[in-house]
């Protein structure tokens, strides 16, 4: 790859895990929820409370815990008691404490890549949250600049370049979203690697037409990066 | 004021108003709550769970919200009711949706100083709701750089100022909190201009002796910077 000064990392699922912390939370809600209503129609709801939530409270932990509590509430018809809701509110806390799990060959990449490049991390989400998970990770001083947005979008990710004086050419976005790290990146005229994680929210699923055209790079493990750059 | 290039300002209760809106939530969180307990102490309690939530969850409505129903769960036994945690969320989702009520004098003042320095807006807290406020504000404009930062320390303050490339000596802070907009920036070297607001929450309140032998300046009403810059 030619040209490449700069390279971000997404962080959820791309250099640590995340979605299956959400997913095991998830398990331990239905037990609480599980005397008031069917478990199959719990994920949908949740969701449904998820994404209406997401133009209130924006992504992170502290707007999922809000939003089991709404769905407990409405498919408990108001009968869920203040105890199971602290429960709720606990498995909240357990996850904003969850240790950080480096995801495999991802450290020795880093090493590998930062004599050679600018590494920034780039990531969405609740500010303080991210900002703990990027300090408890150990890899902070891999970086040299973090940028934590609510979204990531275009508009978004000009406005990072733009602070950074970085010309899209030169940048190289690395992620596990098609959707957030990959399509938009593609869209400024950027680079972009895309690295598979098993599990994707939902939310975070493309329609497959909207990433069809796009000139990006699937890899299946960071650890192929540095010898992809070099072609 | 001597060599000043950059003015950067606080914006909950310096640009716009922010405490009011939670003293009014706090008002209508008693209402629902009051059956269950003395209301004398649950502004106690309350503050009680904030503060020791700050660690959990850092400054903002959602973590606002969730302390509000951990405090109504505790001091209910756990009777409080599922349709009032829902209304005890529906408070929070009203203030994150509330107006932005400008203070008087900031939009003349910022426009007045607009040509001559470089515009700042430094703020902590959430970064989707602060970046809700400002977007929402119609202030966004005049700043030519915004920073949303879950603490405000000497620590986060030099990493804006070297972020920026701003040297202490021509940097000036305008902000209503001493503990978060004045100690701290005097303490790294740079002015801070104090604008006192008539509510302050009590965990921004420091000891007189933190700020006793600082060199700040206190001004009744932001439309005095221009002309105090001027001396």
């Amino acid at each position: 790859m030619k040209n490449i000064k700069v390279i971000a990392f997404d962080a959820d699922d791309t250099l640590w895990v995340n979605e299956p912390i959400f997913t095991a939370t998830q398990q331990r809600f239905k037990e609480i929820v599980g005397k008031y209503v069917s478990t199959e129609i719990l994920d949908e709801k949740l969701y449904g409370f998820e994404i209406r939530n997401l133009k209130i409270f924006g992504y992170g932990i502290k707007g999922f815990i809000l939003s089991m509590i709404e769905t407990a509430i409405e498919l408990s018809g108001g009968s869920i008691t203040g105890t199971e809701v602290q429960q709720i509110i606990d498995l909240g806390k357990v996850m904003l404490d969850h240790p950080v799990e480096i995801l495999p060959n991802v450290e020795e990449t880093l090493q590998l890549l930062q004599s050679g490049y600018t590494l920034m991390l780039i990531t969405k989400g609740d500010l303080f949250d991210q900002e703990s998970k990027i300090a408890r990770s150990g890899l902070a001083d891999y970086f040299n600049q973090v940028e934590i947005l609510s979204e990531k979008d275009e508009a978004t990710y000009q406005r990072v370049l733009k602070r950074n004086n970085i010309a899209p050419e030169e940048f190289l976005m690395v992620g596990n979203s098609l959707k957030s790290d990959i399509v938009p990146i593609c869209n400024i005229g950027a680079r972009a690697i895309y690295i598979p994680f098993h599990t994707t929210w939902v939310h975070e699923i493309v329609a497959v037409d909207a990433s069809a055209n796009l000139a990006y790079q699937e890899l299946p493990d960071i650890s192929l990066l540095p010898t992809y750059l070099q072609k």
